[in-house]
């Protein structure tokens, strides 16, 4: 496979594509909408991973495990959750496969078709409300502050790798308190984290907001989210946080006795990430040259390669990278020291760049008599001396740099992204030429937010959480707007 | 739910069940053979997948992700495959919902059927091998090490909480490699790799074979396992890894070009362990007391209860306590403080026996006195006074005596249930009586092996890898065996 990359200029989704299948990301699978996430894809899953369930947990949130499956009628329970999602479902009828009378394979036995049909979870609200029913019965079991990590089906029709595939895996949390004012602290104290992660671990910055009615998650009372801006100006949902009220209690007969033995619903929360946050990721930062990784969630931090063209020189560079591996390990950093000499250093550093390792160290016999080394930085591709004396240090300082500044340019780019206007036209010009996120009064009404959204595909991305009181007219029905929300084009 | 468990010695099964209910391991679900692990049973499960994720890393093998679905025709590429797998699968045949025509509820909608059906994976050989295909050309792409975590799907008609449920959460090891030799070695290494952990993390002894032909993984020239003891005598497979050959590279077409740009099918492994090790784990250790934890996998290692009556002596403890959680923790030792006041001191000590925390330290005023704190371990039940001096250590100390102490009870019960037996009457005898392993000469043909298992229960579980050479007669036919072989009834 070519590891030519298609310019973003030339064409921004191939450009994707290109960097998600040539970086080792990602790769299309035999089932449709369904992909397979590569090694280096999953190392960096790993590490988001990881640096959220440790955020989780530090919150007071420990993990289950429930169900796959869940049974077809559940869905029905919470009259706004079956609308919106049981639609596009994987539906298991059968559970036995037998041999083809006709000696043509396999086919599904008709004998073994289920009672009643399993749904592959989309989401897993109604399965886990149906557990709390059994695990909650006094204020003594609340707060319940659990999440799980695990994959989900959505039949989706346009799939694209990480944005939008049938299967995703995700972590979804789903909490159960004694009052709304609890559930409601901790929808925006998931928000919160879901925010800091983004913009400290993904360095990318994130709006934090409400969504519209319109927009809500089926079944919830209020959908908070935070929003990203993408190189191409469209915007990307990067998380959600649910408050859903006494729904899912009502709909699952989910009661607590409080500290006055009075009965009373459960107040309920759920929030979720996924690996779209990767898909978010490859757009806010990488550049034509290829994928571009923060090194706080970076599987390898650093590359060094060996410069040689004889064996004895192979052999000083050796022994000093010896030490600098070993000093850059002691730091915490995640190094490695590519020295395979079935590779020239050429290739090497096109496929280190391709692959958005942050820092490349190149090391030859004759660095080493200057007491140098190369060091070149993937996010501006500098490159420079650098004296070996503290090479680790200055290693360590640079990876910090790089994280600097990759949120600064991302948050300078989305900052130039944000545009109020004040006219329909001013509005659909703005969608057309620069994109991004139009900030722009709005009547309130899911009529003319359907409108909007009609005549020009751009959506209300949310209603920031710092929304400044503003009198203004809607944009398009000219009535009377009490501040700006912000519009966007969307993934 | 009350606390009580049913004794061993009442109905061993009842008190499987109470443990792993009771101790808040799992609970049934609303889906048929389904589970819920919950937060205390996951944590288990977390430090148990994080250690064997070590592992498996430090010898080379990165984690990926492929689909949970697999297109029903792949099930038939591979002969023996299908026959072992392509039976009791959860079969998807449509792919959305809709309201029902009679305003009943919602239905499955007709149009929506897929051209092919889509089986929930029972494993992953097809799907990785059929993705292989497009990864692999050449000797360099060689040898690939992958792992995957995930859920799994088989239709099981009887089923046991951890033991055996429709859906379980597994890792699944699936590499490939340009010779016979080196896919050998690698079936082995991993082998090894899930005895060690069996022995030194889970306390759990096992006996390392190889399976006969009919106990075979299905579509695998050689399945490897491991073999452990539970205290009712039966046996339990802990883990398996099996040697491929080239079956699925060529059910696949999997090629690659060697270094004198030979073509030929690569070779491949297979291995897997999964949630059932916490039945296992439950199984080996635990008494009629509740759940008994080893200290390495132990969600917490130590509990630390205060007892008192007043406020002041509250406060004394909590000082004293103070140290004792930053000693500890700097030790690296799970504790937690448990002062919760709604709850007696005896309440607690009940609570952490049932759930199996190694070590439990109570503190009163009186104990401050004197300057040491009461020390009881969950394995022998025994209770000491401790000096507060140095406690954190003592108790890390403990810690491995404990886990020693588990590893070493097992094993002396293991070993005493191997039982050596020359004729058929003693093998059923031993079966009935003792139960455990019994070591015995066996044809080596299939027709005996299902004769001895239809009459008797017993599966050969395993020829142990360090099998002697040893003349001697079948205990059914009386034909001619070179050695004994493991027999056991088994979960």
């Amino acid at each position: 496979m070519s590891k030519e990359i298609t310019s973003r200029s030339a064409d921004y989704s191939q450009w994707y594509n290109d960097i998600v299948l040539k970086a080792g990301l990602a790769d299309y699978s035999a089932v449709r909408g369904c992909m397979v996430i590569k090694p280096y894809g999953f190392a960096l899953w790993e590490n988001m991973r990881d640096q959220l369930d440790r955020m989780f947990k530090e919150t007071g949130h420990q993990n289950a495990y429930f169900p796959l499956f869940i049974p077809k009628s559940f869905l029905s329970r919470e009259a706004a959750h079956v609308e919106g999602f049981a639609k596009e479902c994987a539906v298991v009828t059968h559970y036995r496969l037998m041999n083809d009378p006709s000696g043509n394979g396999i086919v599904v036995d008709p004998q073994a078709r289920l009672e009643e049909e399993l749904i592959v979870r989309p989401t897993s609200e109604t399965i886990i409300w149906n557990t709390y029913k059994t695990w909650i019965q006094s204020y003594r079991d609340l707060p319940l502050l659990v999440n799980q990590w695990a994959n989900v089906v959505r039949w989706e029709m346009r799939t694209r790798l990480f944005l939008r595939t049938t299967e995703f895996l995700w972590q979804e949390g789903h909490t159960a308190h004694a009052t709304a004012q609890e559930a409601i602290a901790e929808t925006l104290q998931m928000l919160n984290i879901y925010a800091v992660f983004a913009e400290e671990w993904m360095a990318l910055p994130v709006i934090r907001g409400v969504k519209s009615a319109s927009e809500r998650f089926a079944g919830a009372v209020d959908t908070y989210c935070i929003e990203a801006m993408m190189q191409d100006g469209k915007a990307l949902q990067a998380g959600t946080s649910h408050f859903l009220g006494q729904n899912f209690a009502r709909a699952f007969d989910v009661q607590f006795a409080d500290r006055q033995n009075k009965l009373d619903y459960v107040w309920a929360t759920s929030w979720g990430v996924s690996t779209r946050l990767i898909g978010a990721l490859v757009m806010a930062h990488s550049d034509d040259g290829g994928l571009v990784l923060p090194p706080k969630i970076a599987p390898l931090q650093v590359v060094i390669i060996p410069v040689y063209s004889k064996a004895e020189q192979k052999a000083q560079v050796d022994e000093k990278v010896k030490i600098i591996l070993e000093d850059c390990r002691a730091l915490g950093i995640r190094v490695k020291y590519d020295d395979d000499d079935s590779n020239r250093p050429g290739w090497k550093f096109a496929e280190y760049e391709l692959k958005g390792v942050p820092v490349r160290i190149a090391i030859g016999a004759r660095d080493i008599q200057n007491n140098v080394a190369e060091v070149a930085r993937r996010d501006t591709r500098e490159k420079n001396a650098v004296s070996l004396d503290g090479l680790a240090n200055t290693v360590f300082q640079l990876l910090q740099d790089i994280q600097r500044n990759l949120f600064e340019k991302a948050r300078v780019f989305r900052d130039s992204r944000i545009t109020r206007v004040d006219t329909w036209e001013a509005f659909v010009a703005t969608l057309d030429n620069t994109g991004g996120f139009v900030a722009a009064h709005w009547d309130g009404t899911a009529e003319t937010e359907a409108a909007i959204k009609e005549r020009s595909k751009a959506t209300i991305r949310c209603i920031p959480l710092d929304q400044v009181e503003e009198p203004g007219t809607c944009i398009l029905s000219g009535q009377p707007s009490k501040g700006r929300v912000l519009f966007a084009r969307a993934y």
